[in-house]
């Protein structure tokens, strides 16, 4: 046996494939351990519940065939979970977590079969501490639930991803949505988390004060690792006081170019907006043909502005941001005199993706949502190159963005004969974002999709950082292995080129 | 050799004790080594320097005659730490870093001998993005010369720690201060780390967008580490705009009870103040006889606040902190109309800790300052209870506090004869804070005095991953070793009992 090694990082060459152990003796056997533990009506074999928990339709991880866990086990408790990793760490079985299941990049893909923890009873809030402006939930309460929760003591918790969402996977992949330019990401509003690591021990990476310099920052170690690292079993997240007034403005452009000027302007006068999201042309088109909503809207490039604060304070933002807009070109401005008005008019923005998936004509037409953000300099030049790409590629594809954060959204059709098409233009815009000093993803995470990306982005040696992280929690790499960082050697021809 | 560890974490029980080798002979041979990377002129072995390196007066730890380095090495760059690193990874030569040497509970006392690499010379501002708001520093750059660089351009970079304090030291403990409770801790404002690594690999953390989900959050990972996971040799740091119009506000309570009871129903009314602090009745007496302010404050438990925002959202929040602390029995309220009188006002606070160090009255006396957290709902309970227990001790001890965060610090008066109560009542506070679901340290770190609470504070599992974590980054143990968590089994009576 070689000497431990003494290097900081664990480069790809240097690994070994993990010895798993998915023969059927091995899982009948355990099948029979997890039942001792949660019960028999908590394991599930059925097609259909594997089928269900490999993939999803939003992903633009195409699933093979033999991606399926063995089993699903609905644990309840820490306790249960950290019995159920001590079963598969002796025996050396894969385990994905489950949760919301709406993540994109093939998160919950099981590579390597094994099994699959399911939150779904998992689903309690079990403290809400008002004083102290922070909640303790499990990982299989959604973000919408929690809102309604909290709205009954005037309170919220920010970070409003795809609806379905659910803490656990939230917290998997760091993510964010449309309130982020105000309030900022997943990062910023968990305070602890419980973790079952891989060999079954429990930890608890903080305790609740808002504030806490007590060695290493286990919880945001956690945060964005999707279920790479250990498996989320209770969270504790700050909440905030619902802002007391609230009003949308909807303005119009010539171009998205404009359009995206405009944002870059209103960030670097640093008005406090709530939140900058933009829809093109092509996206306005399909909120129209979907009649989603009320009203038909111009189909061009258009910038959607959320205000919140004192009424006097959201009266200044709205002025200024009219000013700023009329400056890049704005050919309409609408802001929202009362509630109903509110809700119209962002509820073009809330109807963005769906309208989109409205769009398929067959079972076999897809969506593949791209995600990457640039400083927001560089916002205007990658989105008007994106979407000369889209144009020439032929595809039929439209921007969504989180602009205020320099994110952005490219959602595509795209049916089996134009994967290849839809791939490659996915491929030029994440180079064209590592090339504006952007990144590969700004919320989405990496999942099997984009973890070939990271070394561009970030170098190897940073990459062989992460895998090193990875490896020293788990070393038999047990949890949602090949996920964000590769930990066997590539096949050839395996890697696309850069 | 016995088969690697699968396990999840490493208690301290497994660990062995590390192998460095600061003999004679290959200590002079090193010297040989650093010369070539930085010059003779660039590496002291003065005895004024290392005393200078190895401790400071407002540290409380007491620095034993054997914690010295050979020598200080400068260097100017990343190539220049790394092949540094490269060095003592060869030679297995331990090594701590250095930057403003602020730090409070011993965080660079060099326990195990070898070299300090200081900062010094990598101090400057490299580039300032004013469009996307973030600026690209070396280490060695304070927070002060920092901001009087922004203000050219009406921006600002909010942790305000203490003064001299310098970037490489306040990534290392994720340090914050006054302007915490609007604008967050250094977590919150350092997009990007470039960090040399124990065996000189240098890694790039991220790129420059405000959003990212790439992989581990590796910057998080090296904020708050205390130098025992990697070298920072550059940060690209967030910046914002600075506020358009600010007031201060100060108020008196005839108990300190009554001011913290203030401070948690202006937290949970939601109130978007800039700070909120607290001065006790006995630092107010400090600041007094300090005569570091122009006026005589009234000797009791005050509260500063500090505002910012439009002139009528600033306005609004005087009125509503006027209301709340009336409610919670204060007795005068007084805001600044005028810059200057925000400057008087504010003035006192700023000379909280300055005036207790003024009250020594020998060499022999020292201040040492601790921090611990709270959730809001406990501070008045934990304020009250040190207060007693500080009366009981007999000694001299002013409270100071971010108390927004539920985050405040005693500062106490001791010679070394009163080493032991004074080491006593700050164990008890701590004890006190974890016994409130708090934290041992809000804002200070670890360091050496502190490590054997964490266990305390998170579990020992917890203190066992962040042992694994830091010798996945560190598996010789080079950097900072004996911070944060212990790598080697304590000897008999050498951990006091809990």
């Amino acid at each position: 046996m070689p000497a431990p090694s003494t290097a900081s990082t664990l480069p790809l060459s240097q690994t070994k494939p993990p010895k798993h152990d998915i023969s059927g003796s091995n899982m009948e056997a355990a099948w029979a351990d997890f039942v001792a533990i949660v019960g028999q009506d908590n394991v599930s074999t059925l097609e259909a519940d594997l089928e269900h928990h490999a993939g999803s339709d939003y992903s633009s991880h195409t699933l093979s065939q033999t991606e399926r866990t063995f089993l699903i086990v609905y644990p309840v408790s820490t306790e249960e979970v950290s019995a159920i990793m001590k079963i598969c760490h002796k025996r050396r079985i894969p385990v994905t977590g489950y949760s919301g299941g709406t993540s994109l990049e093939g998160h919950f893909a099981p590579t390597r079969g094994g099994i699959c923890v399911d939150f779904a009873r998992m689903n309690k809030v079990l403290e809400l501490h008002k004083e102290d402006m922070d909640v303790v939930v499990q990982p299989g309460v959604g973000w919408e639930l929690l809102n309604e929760e909290l709205a009954k003591d005037n309170l919220f918790f920010p970070p409003d991803p795809g609806p379905g969402a659910m803490i656990g996977g939230m917290v998997g992949t760091g993510c964010s949505g449309t309130n982020a330019y105000r309030y900022g990401t997943m990062r910023e509003w968990v305070l602890s988390l419980t973790v079952v690591l891989a060999d079954g021990t429990v930890i608890k990476t903080r305790q609740r004060p808002r504030k806490s310099s007590a060695g290493y920052d286990l919880t945001k170690t956690f945060i964005g690792s999707e279920g790479t690292l250990g498996l989320v079993t209770e969270a504790v997240l700050k909440v905030t006081t619902k802002p007391n007034t609230t009003s949308v403005a909807v303005t119009t452009f010539g171009s998205v170019r404009q359009a995206a000027d405009c944002v870059a302007k209103v960030v670097s006068e640093g008005v406090p907006i709530a939140a900058i999201e933009i829809l093109d042309d092509v996206q306005m088109k399909c909120v129209n043909a979907s009649k989603m909503t009320d009203r038909v809207w111009p189909e061009a490039s258009t910038l959607f502005f959320k205000f919140a604060g004192t009424p006097s304070g959201v009266k200044e933002q709205v002025n200024i941001v009219r000013r700023l807009a009329k400056d890049t070109g704005s050919k309409t401005f609408e802001f929202a005199k009362t509630a109903q008005e509110q809700t119209e008019l962002w509820g073009a923005r809330k109807a963005a993706l769906w309208s989109v998936m409205a769009m398929r004509e067959k079972d076999t037409d897809h969506v593949w949502t791209g995600d990457v953000a640039v400083p927001i300099s560089r916002l205007p030049d990658i989105i008007e190159e994106t979407k000369e790409d889209i144009t020439k590629s032929g595809l039929f594809a439209a921007i969504v963005g989180h602009v205020g954060d320099g994110n952005f959204h490219t959602v595509m059709l795209y049916n089996e004969a134009q994967r290849r098409d839809a791939e490659e233009v996915i491929h030029r815009m994440v180079k064209r974002a590592v090339e504006m000093e952007g990144t590969v993803t700004g919320e989405h995470g990496v999942g099997l999709v984009k973890r070939d990306y990271l070394g561009h982005e970030l170098g190897e040696t940073t990459v062989d950082a992460m895998r090193k992280l990875k490896l020293a929690f788990d070393p038999l790499c047990l949890l949602n292995c090949d996920k964000i960082v590769r930990i066997q050697k590539p096949k050839p021809g395996e890697i696309t080129e850069w």
